[in-house]
């Protein structure tokens, strides 16, 4: 234990200014941690704006980071202080149907919940100023330089794996989202994870990307990662093209240059449609483009990006009796605690490259930045660097 | 080879009357068969009834036999005379995409065309009175004592199995298919194939059929074949639960009994939703409350039943997103050649019991009786003795 466990620490945290927070120990079944790095993802900015909420307020945002376990609460026993630790929004309680099959990750008591600002075990907050409660955000709250979060909400990592690059995988690189329109948090990880668990690409195939902001950047390095020979980006906007080399994408399709639908250009560049698709757009026209573009017989179509509330998926059942599938996906179906750990192995053995998705770095006094990088579309990812 | 091979033979077929037909050898890639048993399928009743469609005529129906291969044309080697066989709609040329890939059953060469009435070698076909032509259905005019079939649209089964019972799988029972408006035949098999190759439930799990006709029975079979624990019955005709206890459905939902969606009542009683669920009616509104059922995280819907042409799969896409799947499937995902001998054994061993979809046996002579019996509803299955 370190010296400050079971003791109030005072640090700096932002809810909207940087102030001074008090951040009670831990209580059964929760951790505390310091953040070392965190990192501003989309789904901040968007309840941080609050258009169309009722928010607890003030709260601290955050929720992409990799921290240092500072103590733990009663009854933790997966992790110690002195853990190099990744906080997710989502959890594994290990307990509950979704925990305990092999097909879901949609915990029933950790699943992400942007509406409570409290730790389950107490309905309290551990974060106040002056004896003011402030709230959590999804139970990461990571804009802080220690933050409380529930053990089931904590993947154990490799120390030797920089924390400065695996902390985008807690969450990730959700700068693409378009339409963080519900109460669903979707980031790079997932779009990895939509790719690599459950679109599944074999080796040799093809893959169409639908939108390629962060979300899709990440779905096709899941591509380039599974092996797939043929990486068809799909975009509205044809600059992105560039960049989007580099994470695998190696054809493009821009919709607006053509007079046909774009799944009938891609089943016409692709022998009758490509083997697997990821949309990571929100749009419900891409929705369904990206399913019609999947090939008869074997196609899977995955769904990452975030619709708008009345949204309706539509097409004509022949397109599944045909032999189509499609699925979605939240948090790309990993598992926080049990699969963050493999990701991150990933990572270190060089198959997976996190530095390309990091284009900045700020120190957590110049946060503002980052809001900044990302508002602008001139981020990726931008790393704040909580020790500074 | 037998006395008649390469002979023209003459025999009985019914295009609409029993009348003596000559069949002549198989060209190159082709097989004479005697068919011993054919049995009725609704989509044979379609297609004769032929509302709204020009089709060829005359010609000769029937799809689902069993019989002996009589002759082969050159180049065939995986079948010869005297080898049991089950003709079946749609084929295996074993070198297309869709043959080579092990998720596809959907041939390029040999998928059914339902408006093709010759053979593909020559685009002729074998049929014929008194020099006039009878053309073929769907590639396997079982309606005859003798017929011409593609050889990849020839499986050979077990001699040992009887064909009286196993000829049922070539097809199977149809009779559940309310809307076969599509070029696509859906029957028994189909349906069984659709539980346990595409739903996959696991032992102990729960699996919602939707219908109660032939086509739904074959998918609880398939569920009860699984190990699947609950088993419910969806039907909007309560009688049809008792027949449907025999294949294994033990709970029944009438979606009359309800003010509120059957998803919804589905859900409750399953505490969040089944496992799986096989949609075997063909209506759109099944079909959204089929995907809608199943549980998120894991849920997996099928469609098996056929839509109206301008029939709309309309969900909000958070039901994907919230890790549903929904697939089809065509043909139950069987290859016909590579996949059918091991359902056969799956009967021959006990596992899937036949005898109780088949309902009625009459000989050829009554072949009419076989039609009253399917308009009627009295029959699952009717076999067809072609050898009185």
């Amino acid at each position: 234990m370190s010296s400050t466990a079971g003791q109030v620490i005072k640090c700096k945290g932002k809810p909207l200014v940087i102030e001074e927070v008090e951040v009670a120990p831990p209580e059964a079944g929760e951790v505390r941690l310091k953040i070392l790095y965190t990192s501003l993802c989309h789904t901040d900015v968007y309840f941080w704006e609050a258009k169309g909420q009722t928010p607890l307020f003030p709260r601290i945002f955050g929720h992409e980071a990799g921290g240092i376990v500072e103590s733990v609460g009663e009854g933790v026993t997966h992790l110690k202080p002195g853990d190099h630790a990744l906080p997710v929004f989502t959890g594994e309680c290990g307990e509950c149907a979704h925990c305990k099959s092999e097909e879901s990750n949609m915990c029933d008591l950790l699943r992400i919940n942007t509406d409570r600002g409290v730790m389950i075990h107490d309905s309290q907050t551990r974060f106040s100023i002056k004896g003011q409660p402030i709230y959590h955000f999804v139970g990461t709250s990571t804009f802080s330089e220690y933050t409380v979060v529930h053990a089931g909400c904590v993947a154990k990592v490799n120390p030797a794996a920089p924390l400065d690059k695996i902390c985008v995988l807690s969450c990730g690189i959700c700068t693409g989202l378009e339409n963080p329109g519900l109460d669903i948090v979707r980031n790079n990880n997932v779009s990895l994870g939509a790719t690599v668990n459950v679109a599944k690409p074999k080796p040799g195939s093809s893959v169409a990307i639908f939108g390629l902001g962060a979300v899709g950047l990440a779905a096709a390095e899941g591509a380039r990662i599974s092996g797939a020979s043929r990486i068809i980006g799909v975009d509205l906007v044809s600059s992105r093209f560039e960049e989007a080399k580099k994470f695998g994408v190696n054809e493009f399709v821009n919709p607006k240059d053509h007079d046909k639908p774009v799944q009938q250009v891609i089943a016409e560049m692709t022998n009758g449609g490509v083997d697997r698709a990821v949309e990571c757009t929100g749009s419900i026209q891409a929705m369904v483009s990206a399913f019609e573009c999947v090939h008869d017989g074997w196609g899977v179509a995955v769904l990452v990006g975030v619709p708008n509330k009345d949204d309706a998926f539509k097409t004509h059942p022949v397109n599944f009796l045909n032999e189509r599938t499609l699925k979605g996906t939240f948090y790309g179906n990993y598992k926080p605690r049990t699969d963050l750990p493999s990701v991150v192995e990933k990572y270190m053995n060089g198959e997976l490259e996190l530095e390309k998705f990091i284009t900045h770095t700020v120190p957590f006094s110049e946060i503002n930045k980052a809001f900044d990088y990302m508002l602008k579309g001139e981020s990726i990812r931008c790393i704040i660097r909580m020790g500074e």
